[in-house]
């Protein structure tokens, strides 16, 4: 049932010219024109996103800390693991950066899991996973307009699986970093 | 260590304005204005994108089908679950067609198991997973130059888990799907 299409040497489908069709200090859309192999042309529009990250912050009791985040473009709020944009900085600086700000949170040990793409039809960004541990509580957050969160508390791997199932956790980005969580913990 | 900042009847951030700033068949770029419940005002650019499918096409022996995807905004290819938009139809219908189209497989048993959202910070699109059983291959594949593959075939959970171990599977909504599909298996 195997089957083979195209040779992965050969893009199957290559820009002509690129175009800032939209900017803001977030994010910047190109349409660009594009040709494959055999001569066909159209466009193609995407959005360029700095890359960003996903901390898995795992207690003593091998128990993640999610957050309850609000997102707009759904207006609907889902508990998500803690994370953000790099700001183009190191993603384990970033991930350093983040968890503290959204969560008062520090980690003394930290482990890269992954980098993977956020929607690799639509976005430029590329999503660092890191595990925290051996945590510390400074008891400061940062009260930024940006990120609110309508609760946060630390789930047992069970209680996950029992929210995703639920349709609680419903964040492909938190799924997927959560897949690499479970893998490390089984190795671990 | 639990923290409660906002309650979940008051969004902290709300419409005021809404343009849109960029359209193609496919997407729409929308900056909207906004203010907080405190009366800051500000801008949230986003991509309105129809919604997607993911189908986790699974053979007698448990193995699952991924396709070797070419994606355009970071010129990569990698591993995938067969998916893609929905042209607003039913999802599972689309799910149908998606599978049909890319690999010529049919199925004649459908599970939902999960809709997603794909990037919600960023994207209104969320993705449904589908497992397809009972596989029939029609021998036939549409040759679209938007779906271009260099090869497909069936991995058992333990070399999928391997290819994700390895970065050869990158793409955060296939691996949200293989969450959901390993979770599946397991209660199978």
């Amino acid at each position: 049932m195997t089957s083979v299409k195209y040779d992965e040497s050969t893009p199957p489908k290559k820009p002509t010219n690129s175009k800032i069709v939209y900017q803001n200090p977030w994010i910047t859309v190109r349409e660009d024109q594009t040709t494959t192999p055999t001569g066909e042309t159209g466009i193609y529009g995407y959005v360029e996103v700095k890359n960003s990250v996903m901390v898995v912050a795992v207690n003593d009791l091998d128990k993640i800390y999610l957050v309850r985040s609000f997102r707009y473009p759904s207006k609907s709020w889902g508990w998500e693991l803690p994370g953000g944009g790099s700001d183009n900085q190191d993603l384990l600086e970033a991930a350093k950066r983040e968890l503290e700000e959204e969560t008062g949170l520090t980690a003394s040990k930290w482990v890269h899991l992954s980098t993977d793409y956020v929607c690799n039809g639509l976005l430029t960004e590329r999503m660092g996973v890191y595990i925290a541990q051996d945590l510390q509580d400074n008891g400061v957050k940062e009260d930024s307009p940006h990120e609110v969160f309508a609760g946060a508390d630390f789930f047992s791997p069970a209680e996950i699986d029992k929210l995703i199932a639920a349709g609680e956790i419903n964040d492909c980005q938190t799924i997927a970093g959560l897949y690499h969580a479970k893998a490390w913990l089984a190795r671990k």
